[in-house]
Parts: C-alpha cells; structure tokens; sequence
C-alpha cells in the first residue's frame, strides 16, 4: 500500500542523513565551539542525561563517549526523582545534558529546571530551540535536522549523535593511534554517504533475507557492546515502533545474564559488531547463542568481510563513531520489514510525533 | 514433570525469602553500621554502581532509593568503559557499588579495583563474601542469603534490596510523614511473609488466568514507575528465563515514547502500581495502553483494591520498600507460567548460575 504513494516519510528521512549531519556540523560549529568552551571552563566532575525513547539512545551513545573520551563519570537521570518524588539532587559539579527532538516533554524540562535552579550548568540538544526545553536551559545544540515528520525519529537520532561526537571532539585527547577527531567527524557525512548506498543495495540484495527473516517472526534480538549498545537499543525499539515487531536491545554481556534463555534458530538475530575488542566481545557471546541455534546478521567492519550474514559498512570510521553509520542499515532494515509486514512504517498504532510525559 | 518431584528449587527458595530478609538484617546489621559510618565519612558526591542480569535491577532498586533519599546523584556503571576500552575515569568523591550474587565475574571485579586503585571507595555486595568480587572491594555487605541452587536468582535479589533498604535507612532522614526507617526496614520479614502468603493464594486463585494468559502468550509487558521499575524488569527477565517468554520491563514514561506501539488485547500485561505519586503516574500510562485494547494485571496497594484483574499486598509498606514485596508475587507467576508451558524452571536454557563476562 505504501509503495502506491512512492518512499515512506521514514526513508526519505533516513535519505537526508548525510546532508543532515553535515549541516549540524556546518551550521552547528560556532555553538558546538561556545559549548565546549563553557563546559570546559566548568569543569564537571559529574555528567548526568535526561532522555526518553530514541533520544534515550543518543544519550546511552554520550554515556559511553564520555565517559571513554573525557573520562567524566556519567548516569542516566531518572526524571521520576524529580517529577514524581521531588526529591532534591545534589547538583554541585554535575553537567546536566537533556535529549529530546521536540523538546516538547514537561518531564525533560523539568529536571532541566530543577538542576538550573541548583546552580548547575544545563545543556539542551534538541530539534526545536523554541521549545520549552530550550528554554529552560542555560545551553543549547540545536540539531539542524529540519523538520522531522515521520513518527519513527531516524535523521534527529543521528543528528544528536553527531553533536555529541563534535561537542566530545572539541573536548577530548587525540584519537586512539593519535589521529584527529575534528578530522574524523568532518569525514562522517562523506561516511554515511557511502554507508547509505552500500546499506540500501544490501537490503535490497543480500540482505532481503533478513528483512523476510524479521517480516516472518513477531521477535527479534539486536545486541552489540560498548559504543554500539545504543545502535542495538534503537534498531530494536525501531522495529518495535513500525514493525511490531517485539525486539530487544541488549549489551552482548548482559544478554549472557539471562535473556540468552530466549534465543534459538527461530529467533531472528542482529549484532553490530565493530572492529576491535569491542566486536571481540560481540563474537564471543554470539558463539555462546550459536549453541542455541542463533544464525546471527552480522553489520559490522572490516572483521567481519567475508562472514556468511555480514554487511561491512564504515570501516574507515574510528569505532567511537561507528554507531552514527551502523544504524543506517539498521533504520533500513526496520523500515523494510514494516512494509514487508503490511504495516505503514509512518503510523506507528497508539504513537504521535511528540510524547509527553511527567 | 516437574510436579513429580515436588516443589522446584526456585519455588522452595522464594518460600525462603521473609526468613532470608531477616537473617540479611539482623547477621547483616554490625557490617550495615560500619559500611554505613564508614560512606557518612567519606562523603561521596556521586555513586556509580556495577552490576549484571539480577542483580542490575538490584542496582536499578539503589540507583532510585539513593537519589530519592539521600540526594547523591547515582549513575549505573557499564563495565566496558573499563574492560573494553580501558579508559581512565576519574574517581575522585565517586562511591563505586557493586552487586553480584556469586561475586565471579571478571567485569565486577575489573571495575571495583580500578576505583580502588584510583582510591575512591568500593563496596561489593554479594552472598559470596570469599569471591574475588569480595576480594577486590574495600568493604563487603554478604546478603546471608545461604546458597542459592536455583539458577533463576530469587532470594538473592531480595536479599540484594533488603541489604540496600538496610543501608539507605542508616544514612538517610525520617520516611515521609516522619516515619521512622529502622521501623520500616525492621517490619520487612514479618511483611514479606504476609505479601507471599497472599500471593501464593492469589496464584493458585483469582490470579490463575494471569497465569494462563501468560503462559499462552510468547510476549509480555511488565511496567511500573520509579523505584518499582526495578520490579519490573526482574519479573521480565524471569519470565524470560524461566517461562521462555519474551517479556520486556518498562518504566511507564519509557513505554509510552515507543514501546507501546506493541500493546494490544493479545499482549499480557502486568503493571506493579504503588500507592501514591508513582502509581498515579502508572495509571496514566495504563489509561494510554489500555486504548490499543490492552487489559492489564496490577499488584498494588490499597489504591488497586477492587480493581479488575488486581491484587494487593503490602499495603502497609512505605513506597520506597514495596519492591521487596511487590517482586514476590511476580517471582510466583514467573515459577508458575514456566510449568504451565512445561519447562522446567529450575533448568532455563542456555544458562548456569554463574555466568562470567568481561
């Protein structure tokens, strides 16, 4: 039914990826600079990120970049602490980041507030700097997505991946091998081009079956480790949100502490799994799921070139970004597989473009 | 089958817990004094927790009831910012908890000696208190739980929250109302043998056809609100483990920024809904679900009383300790659903009770 109306708001969206983040880079520059700055004049002994859903995936992605980068002990907040039980935090020395597309959520705001009001530095990265969101903080990194219409948030995500990746730059040491970081996030929209292309002939070819494997089934397992758990967190809740499909997002080592119990040949499985110790660890609990009978896809670098089920996509990329191109095909499979089960990736049942919750 | 042979090991030691809580406080109470004097002294300004499976939804239990009550901002570590990536966090004023039934895994211990060694206070809380978890931590709580033969960890996890309630309860000012912890914390026992004995008629009773609807169903949802987010999860994962379901653990903000596009009258769901803010809270997301078709099952307080498909317990309990209730009517579904599809509990696939990751 869709293919009647030509793409699918999703995949158009998920087209403008590589022009998007080149913009939120480009035009973002002088306030991801700005921000740094402040940031680094303040010095922040603690990092704490409100976020709820997709965007909830772009701060597991900050947790992890922060924290191997800068070295900044980071926790998720619990925005009930503060809207439920109103409960005073201790803000001295914590930077509070919130996530949000539309920054549209009182509970998002709401712990902006109460940690502005503590004196603490706040920072909002969101789609709509005239949002309540925005407002209530004392920073903002505004996305430069443009407008987002489709339900499922594809080209934001990687918008708020790309301003975590150029603030974290502007802040870090070199990359590991002593390469450059600003050099490395300016190839990412060149990066992601070629990603998409590779990703979307993939889909179409090679990876069809996996796309007729998730169409087939009501349940999925997506896991990777590390930088990568947040790629696994949302191509799982991608394919929850347009497919309906009942998916599952797990760290490789968590998912060895007991959700490896569900896993076996009619389960379908996806693991990103980046070059390096990271993909390592990957390799070693999907061999523990083969015992199962798990046939896993594989998306991943160049360790996994000639694997049967393997995409390689972005190997050039340092493996702190990876996760901006590894979910490109995720987004593509999920959007596939919407269709491929009838279903209208742009309307997702009981979901609106903005949430609000308290 | 399993009936030829008796009550399961899972079953028997859930029957355990009210007397396992209460040698965990009062065996447990001399090392809670000291632990407890011991952190006033230290005075951290942050607390990064580390923990795996089970025992992370005992973290997800600290993580709110520390933020809640002491005010100290709380972040859930991920093992591989050290494991993995053997990046350097900075330590300084953090208060590293880790929680771990057995003590043996490599990544526990990894992240408890690197804060040690960078001199920030470390505290494992573990029922093997000659494990190399215990080992490597400056200060150990053991939960006294007695061995645990189950692979499906149940008197450990309340243990683990028990151990936690203990501590908090040291350190923190009066309950709302002015209550006194220690009295709460010392009614637990005689609360829990109570909540299990109304539970176990409740299983057996008005509550079987949750047990059939469940054990019908591939999936299941299983939600609550801030510090009963932790029950949630764990009663998710022990159907996934034992029932060989797929059931997913939400807070109910979370569910309604994506997740709920899978909720429908063929998904069971199982919402634990305490009384005041927080069951409010759970309420309105259920109001949301409830529009797909969804009809759900609530373990609650006096406020669910008479409620459809509803069950109370503990209604006496101060918010912040009804997860050590509230868990064990959703450990006797999960025990119950597993041999209502015919598996075995006590023998969930592809695990054992120690499972080592890194």
């Amino acid at each position: 039914m869709t293919s009647r109306r030509g793409p699918t708001l999703m995949a158009r969206e998920i087209a403008e990826i590589p022009a998007v983040v080149e913009r939120t880079l480009r035009d973002g520059a002088a306030d991801l600079d700005d921000v740094a700055r402040a940031i680094a004049r303040r010095a922040p002994r603690f990092v704490l990120i409100a976020a709820r859903g997709t965007s909830d995936h772009a701060a597991v992605y900050a947790r992890y970049l922060i924290e191997t980068t800068l070295g900044i002990p980071v926790g998720l907040a619990a925005a009930s602490v503060t809207t439920i039980y109103r409960a005073p935090l201790r803000w001295d020395d914590v930077l509070l980041i919130a996530v949000s597309q539309s920054g549209a959520g009182p509970d998002m705001a709401a712990v902006v507030e109460a940690a502005r009001a503590a004196g603490a530095p706040t920072l909002a990265i969101t789609n709509e700097p005239s949002s309540a969101l925005a407002a209530a903080a004392e920073m903002i990194l505004p996305l430069h997505a443009g407008e987002e219409r489709a339900v499922a948030a594809t080209k934001t995500y990687v918008a708020s991946l790309a301003v975590v990746a150029g603030l974290v730059a502007r802040l870090a040491a070199p990359l590991a091998g002593g390469a450059s970081w600003t050099a490395a996030v300016a190839d990412l929209p060149e990066e992601l081009g070629r990603t998409l292309e590779v990703a979307g002939a993939w889909v179409r070819g090679p990876g069809a079956p996996c796309v007729a494997e998730l169409a087939a089934a009501d349940e999925a397992l997506v896991v990777s480790r590390g930088h990568n758990l947040a790629t696994a967190l949302e191509v799982a809740l991608k394919l929850k949100e347009t497919g309906r499909i009942f998916a599952d997002g797990y760290s490789t080592a968590d998912l060895l502490h007991g959700p490896v119990a569900v896993a076996g040949p009619e389960l379908p499985t996806l693991a990103f799994r980046p070059d390096g110790p990271a993909g390592v660890a990957v390799d070693e609990a999907l061999a523990v799921a083969r015992r199962s009978g798990t046939l896993p896809w594989t998306v991943g670098g160049h360790e996994v070139a000639g694997r049967h089920h393997a995409l390689v996509v972005a190997a050039g990329l340092p493996e702190p970004l990876t996760p901006l191109a590894f979910v490109l095909p995720g987004f593509l499979l999920a959007e596939a597989t919407a269709r491929a089960r009838g279903r209208d990736p742009d309307a997702p049942p009981g979901l609106t473009k903005v949430t609000r919750t308290r």
